[in-house]
């Protein structure tokens, strides 16, 4: 099944494991005429480096992002854009001795009964750094959306039980909760807020492609994320009808609604606001703790992380980049299929 | 674009407008075998039908569905079932005066702007009478659950502030803050929670088809619906790692979680426990209020729903039903899908 | 599995059997303010209609059909359009006595091993009658292709061995060869031409979606094709380069093909030419012949056509509108997603 | 839109351009468990290589295939596999003085129309090169076809007017066609055989996913196709269905066709009986005679290929393992596709 795969008519299929040679993306049905260069997505890469600061996971990956195909002379051609990046800096040795256990909050006990086997080195598939593809894929449909004058940004506002205004940098005290956490051996979880501005009135189909909808899908398939929400979100099931209907009001010569309780869609297309969401992630599985568990045979044992295993205290500070990604690429793809809505 | 259609192999398409002749689905991809009858469907409409209480829209329709196609002798054959539900209780007339009339919180407007024309007689296609053809589909989609083992149940857990645990029925508080909202004009929301059953470990796809990705998807492909959660959901993110991995044990000869705060899924992929949800509605945005509006034109007017109209004021309380219909169509569909995971 | 959907953007699924109460078509896709009647869909469908000459079937089928939804004071409004068509001449009961047998050159058998079972009256869903269900939304393609300036066109080229040029009418030898075989209780094959006119330079995907692939493909999921070529198509492989590679020349401040060996492609793309192909279409396998065959146990019998059954003679002489529906549905396909092919 | 993809639930995406630092293609769906080694596909991969004799391309191409993803200790995990072969024996140099020329036969013409640009060296997207990524996937899909004993043979049975009977290897007169045309800078087109044995009965979708419908869809997305025929194709349009159709009997338990006219599926659905079907290539474009043509602002050129190119004389005698791998893809689709066809 497709299950790698994400999109319509701009459609992205990822593929490598956290420890095999390289990961990477193909991206079908970016329109030709897009100049695209690998600075542009190594500069989106970079925001979700890990090794950055004390509260990301201190992996060195420089993650070079290479394109392979779909450019000429720096602009796209309407080929397949493949974009590898090398995995360079892993050591798998680590995970041998706890390769036979399952791992609490983790996925390989999943894969282990859905396939029947599971490249455990570094978490292969299941790895978050599968992700930076959606970066470099992100980076593509952000650019396609700059060229609509569409704008795409997310920041952290909440870590644990700290909240903040929408900012680019985490707020001292949110950085100060996650280094708690990781003297602790633990790990915390949080919230990201996305913004999308400059989307014209019309984008996203009713039904099943609502914007909305592949917006909830797009964060859903982010690892560790538990919840999604638009506009009020789940605020809006404590409000009455009379407090969250946005009236319409018309300016500069346009329709438009007045408030944006909505959270910038109606019945699943955007109404020309800003479209507003939010994604809850919770704490990374990976924590120093001893924890209880078992291994393939079922007796029981305790998992204990390898010594010097790298891994972030909070994902979800560094998930901002990739909650962009996923939004520009939804969006991207509304973009392009919203050009068949009508006769002309 | 194929916006009406949900799902991969078990593949629904609806379509039908709110004062058409008749609405129906189109189910592609049914294995054959499955003993399936009208009845079975009626019985999953009755439950969504409006007009059963004070508290929902008086609306009369008897929903009767009919099974146009795909089955012989009660059996699917694996040919397309197609099923249709006529249209019976329906009076365009009241709408003529407020047809040129942008709805607050309502869809017309952004249909208007990105098709040019809207059929505006009931919602036309942005109504929520098309959840009826997604109840249909999902009782066979059930059916074909139980035949795995697998069963859904849904409940409304909050009304506005008022919460409960769930249940088949609302509770009298949350009636109350229904009536007084009918009797003041106005509107309420509210969050439906649902549980999967017997869904064994290892379906669902990793990455982008991952089983909450997919819930996340159909949930918010729902009108009115602003937030999804899956297992602790947003209080996920102020939890640490320590208090929400859950741990493993060995039991009646299976590995399995000892709890569930993951909610029955890990890396998108079922853990055999039980899998849990929620979903957040916004309140009706058909309430009597007069509301600031404009017409086609941009001038200013006030938005007066006719007398007589008929609308819930809280539309959470009839959504059970179809949060049930759209996780047994994800779940009917990830079941198909796990076939073909493995070589044998 | 989606086995009843064709196309990508402009996107049909087909339902029905033959002896149930009704036959149709979704579309999904069909943009907004396309002018849409039932009397066009029901001209299209009168010429595919049985009944019409001595040497069609006798079956009296009106076939009258409905649109249901999607369209909105005669235009199309971007919803799905679902197109019904009654089936009012069924008589299901002379098909008992064969019920069980395997009938020589019939779908019968495999659709038996492959589901189980089998709605044997008239042939169920494997029956021709699905294809008025191609021919109605081939209208709506047709309309779509015609507002772009694309117009499509079908003929009998070749009836057994008789051949000729493609004309709106077979010629008085298909004809006496049409009638020889029926009154010896025979069928006979032959080849379908088609042509599409006015498709400007640009149009079909390279690699998997090219303009022929997909052509192949319609026309191969018609009942009793059995080959296709576009342009010289099998006579291409007796050639030499030099013979077959259409110069370039500069006409009217276009560039183009000044011949068409090609038969209006190359990579997959319109090169402006006309398209040209052909379809292969085998003698109907229903004949009053007997015939050896065994029953569902593998006990050797007789297979004999109950006397009355109406079947034709030569099925490409009804196809004929069949082959341009399906020639419609790929162009009008391709022109939506060629939108896309640029940034602007 | 996802053009470069194919297949279902064996789904396949490839990228890259002739010229580029390498190709690749990403299977999506291969079930878990297949044993699975670089040295199987690239054993593939020199059945195709050019430069093995006289009559294909003295291009050298290693093609050493090198397998990125998707398995763990050599068997595949059900993860997404990247199988990259890099671009050795790649001057582009010689390209430059005809790159603004539109090339008789060949598709830079209809590229530079859709796109507005073209990579021109070698062939950039559009060139056969591609079709080592088939093949590639090819060698995977056959692997998943030989673990349920199904095993796929092609050969060339005609090179310009020379018929001959599959076989592994052109026969003398064939070559000695080809090997004037070489001489004569000219080249000629031929036909491909393609037998598919072993395959259950049932397997492949009625309607719009037949086994003949996605194998002429799978051929004549190939370079240089003109035409498909399964069974006896175009001479079933001669036939009459007395000849035609194949009686049943019951042999070894099982009922099976006695004869196969049908060429192996019924109603698009595998009868048991073995698969076949013809491909028709067309002589390649590539050719050493000046011919007519016009550059990019119309004015009228001769077209002459620059010394020292490397073309095949007869693209068909190297299409033999493409034919194979395609069909392979379009089989291995159709059995995982085909396990959820029935309830159990």
């Amino acid at each position: 099944m497709a299950s790698n795969s994400f999109g319509q008519i701009f459609r992205i299929t990822t593929w490598g494991e956290s420890h095999g040679k390289a990961i990477g993306v193909v991206i079908d049905g970016c329109p030709a005429g897009l100049p695209l260069h690998a600075d542009g997505i190594n500069a989106e890469l970079a925001k979700r480096a890990p090794g950055k600061s004390g509260v990301t996971s201190p992996r060195k990956e420089p993650d070079q992002a290479e394109i392979l195909s779909g450019t000429f002379e720096g602009v796209t051609t309407g080929a397949p854009i493949m974009i590898m990046i090398p995995n360079r800096d892993a050591d798998s040795t680590k995970y041998e001795p706890i390769k036979h256990l399952m791992r609490p909050g983790h996925a390989n006990f999943t894969y282990l009964e859905k396939y029947g086997l599971f490249d455990y080195r570094g978490g292969g598939r299941s790895s978050a750094r599968e992700t930076a593809c959606r970066v470099a894929a992100g980076a593509v449909a952000k650019q396609l959306c700059a060229y609509h004058h569409v704008h795409i940004h997310a920041g952290l506002v909440q870590v644990a039980h700290v909240q903040a205004k929408r900012t680019a940098e985490p707020s001292q005290e949110m950085v100060a909760v996650i280094e708690k956490a990781r003297d602790e051996g633990d790990s915390v979880g949080g919230v990201i807020e996305f913004i999308i501005e400059g989307l014209p009135v019309g984008v996203g189909d009713p039904m099943y492609e609502k914007l909305e909808a592949n917006l909830a899908k797009a964060m859903l398939s982010l690892p560790a994320t538990k919840g999604f929400e638009i506009g009020e979100g789940f605020t809006a099931s404590t409000m009455t009808g009379a407090e969250h209907n946005d009236p319409f009001g018309y300016d500069e010569g346009k329709i438009a609604p007045t408030s944006n309780y909505a959270g910038g869609t109606l019945g699943g297309i955007s109404t020309g606001q800003p479209v507003l969401g939010r994604v809850a992630f919770k704490p990374p599985s990976s924590i120093q703790h001893p924890q209880q568990t078992v291994d393939q045979e079922g007796d029981a044992k305790v998992f204990q992380l390898p010594k010097g295993s790298r891994h972030d205290p909070c994902v979800a500070i560094r998930a901002v980049p990739i909650v962009e990604a996923m939004a520009a690429l939804v969006v991207a793809d509304a973009l392009l299929m919203n050009r068949s809505a009508r006769l002309s």
